[in-house]
């Protein structure tokens, strides 16, 4: 793959995460990443001071098949959906068998009967795995919001 | 063309397409249509449900022009622009000489001397009609709003 | 380049921009900028009433420079960062030596331990120069910006 085809291969794969999502297909979503694998929700101030403690973790697809089932199951939180819009990667380079990128987030909440309003901005920092015909997965993915100040009820992925 | 360049091919619609709305070059927007088509607006929860109702459709361009010219000829609503950032497509295939696509899409609303906000988000659930040349028109875009609450007056094409 | 390749090459140069400023990486902001360099910010309002006239502006890598500078050393402006989404560039076209190109974007701000908030919305207008192996500099940057509502201190680059 050149550099543009890498590009649009890390775009697609950051639309599917979105649209699965986005579309409430949650049982979709541990299948994007590898196993195992690392998920983790952290904050902007959190990687500038260099501490590498996530609010949320997960290190394998049955974690995050756990907290699918958890979500579905438990069903507590009020209903609610997200919008991701995902700009274009930035910063795709392959080493070896991973391919190290970032991508600037913003997603939108809508909860049932209210305005949609912007929930949180940050970016993606990535690593992927690129297997055979060119198919990636995601082997880490670090959420880093830009603010803090986060609901106290992360339930669906970010 | 091959995945690439049919993503690519959509994008560039949606792009064209923001971009004629946004410009208030509003004349444009029918021409990116075929004719018949279909444009209509509805929600989520509509799309959930299975209801096919939309609160405003049009399946002609002589119907689209017609928004646009009572549009500029009414005037009555208050002076405004809109700022639309779609994210790439995703889930395009190409099926016969139909493009199916589905974009995410963020809405900003400025109203004169005010500070821009937030007016909708959603998605854009499309089929293109290819022409010779790689030329694509809107033989359908349903826009799916995420949230239920709408401003009365939807005067400027979403 | 076929048109392809030269949007991505757009898209790319808005990325780096929007990293290089999101990361804080302010110093290797005037670098994405040719020397003469035109970097403005004006409003939607005044593009279409045709004044010339802009907010901020820069004509030279130094002018662009001093500002980092500037910013730098005074630090009297509260703590804040920026997260920019930018969408693909549209009406993208080869002019002799020079890229025109117009993009979208929104831009996020957040504000030591506060939410995340839209700070602008808006759409850079670009002129770019291309150099041997395809690189672009930035020509001329016009950052119109939707809303005539500004925060005193644009301290940070839009």
């Amino acid at each position: 793959m050149n550099q543009f085809e890498l590009e649009m291969a890390v775009s697609r794969l950051n639309l599917s995460y979105a649209n699965c999502i986005d579309d409430d297909r949650l049982e979709e979503w541990p299948s994007l990443f590898g196993d195992p694998c690392f998920y983790g929700i952290t904050t902007r101030d959190n990687v500038i001071q260099g501490m590498p403690g996530c609010i949320i973790y997960c290190d394998s697809q049955g974690m995050l098949k756990d907290r699918i089932s958890a979500l579905r199951e438990a069903n507590i939180y009020e209903r609610q959906r997200y919008r991701h819009i995902v700009s274009m990667p930035v910063r795709v380079r392959l080493d070896g068998a991973l391919v190290r990128s970032e991508t600037s987030f913003a997603i939108y909440r809508t909860v049932r009967n209210s305005p949609t309003e912007l929930f949180a901005a940050g970016c993606y920092r990535d690593e992927l795995s690129l297997h055979s015909g060119g198919e990636l997965k995601i082997a880490r993915r670090e959420v880093v919001c830009d603010s803090p100040v986060f609901d106290t009820l992360l339930a669906i992925p970010l």
